[in-house]
């Protein structure tokens, strides 16, 4: 078997185990029976469970990125379209890997501040991210001329810190999915409170996601 | 010097030490010279680093709930001013107190789980604080019967962890005001993206706080 063959088994058990039993509380010898491989192998491989730990924060960040990216690549889209295929993808993908977003939203922000520094990493791009769609979204919208550069990067830093939030409650809470949590933050983040209690609701299907 | 004095004083040091230099860095003689009393003392009072660090966390979840509590009690605000009145106290308080937001925000929830578990707890508060009030909000408003109580619990999620990451931000970006953050996230969170990239603002002036 190829060494990146058995290095992915490796690290898809490490993910399963640190995200399901905490990382304090995962051992290499559960990680090793899970890959099936032998524990000096894991060892050998990568090096030690910081080393490990590490890698496994680096692949899930990268593998989140990606797939927020792939979510609002298409240029097509409204500005609050590109919002709302950015989050679908978050909230997807959170879903979908539950062992991972515990591995980057609970484990590696609360064991040292060297695994905490490698989520601020990641945070920090997809606050980028979203910066750069609401600037995009500010030029597209002539009336919004007073909506400053630090504005932008505060309502981003706001946008992610809320979904980072509703992802954590979404997983914890049986019955809750990925549509409905994105559905929740669009809605909220779009047509804003205000106008939530007032009935409305933002909805794609809408030119522009604006309701009337 | 009575004992509670001399305690107040060793806290007040030891907020100030582990904001400023983190948990893992932050000595016992730091924090003892910086209190003006004997090593020896500080561990007679408060035992060991670790539950130091423990009454740190719970008295300033504590200080900053009572302030975000006192900023929502007047009964006569509408929704949106008293959800106002908390963001605008919450923002405030972080930004008085850097070092305590520092221990809660980032230190508390980088060193172990048993310190996470503290500034969850507090999470929890904040969360039900804000489902009372958008409960509130919605009862007051007879348009909007279909938002369902875990979207009022989810729409909570969401805007603490806003506000959460915003207060990050703001201590950490030098010229922004804790005013300045509580109007970003009120801007965003009321009005709604969609109607601020329209060149719309939430404004207390205005009743019920809703532009035309």
């Amino acid at each position: 078997m190829p060494r990146e063959v058995r290095e992915r088994q490796m690290m898809d058990a490490a993910v399963a185990t640190f995200g399901q039993r905490g990382y304090r509380a995962a051992s290499m010898d559960e990680i090793a029976e899970l890959a099936g491989v032998s524990k000096p192998l894991v060892y050998l491989y990568l090096n030690s469970k910081e080393d490990l730990f590490t890698a496994c924060i680096r692949r899930e960040a990268d593998a989140l990125l990606a797939a927020v990216r792939a979510g609002v690549v298409e240029p097509d889209l409204a500005p609050d379209e590109q919002l709302w295929a950015g989050l679908t993808a978050f909230f997807a993908h959170t879903a979908d890997n539950p062992d991972a977003w515990s591995v980057l939203h609970r484990q590696a922000r609360t064991h040292g501040e060297s695994f905490a520094a490698e989520v601020g990493a990641m945070r920090g791009e997809l606050v980028d991210l979203v910066t750069g769609l609401l600037r995009d979204a500010g030029r597209a919208s002539p009336a919004s001329p007073d909506l400053g550069d630090r504005d932008v990067v505060g309502v981003a830093q706001a946008l992610v810190g809320a979904a980072e939030a509703l992802a954590g409650w979404a997983n914890e809470t049986p019955g809750v999915s990925a549509k409905e949590a994105a559905s929740t933050l669009m809605n909220f983040a779009w047509t804003g409170l205000g106008r939530l209690l007032e009935g409305e609701r933002w909805s794609a299907a809408v030119p522009g996601g604006r309701l009337s």
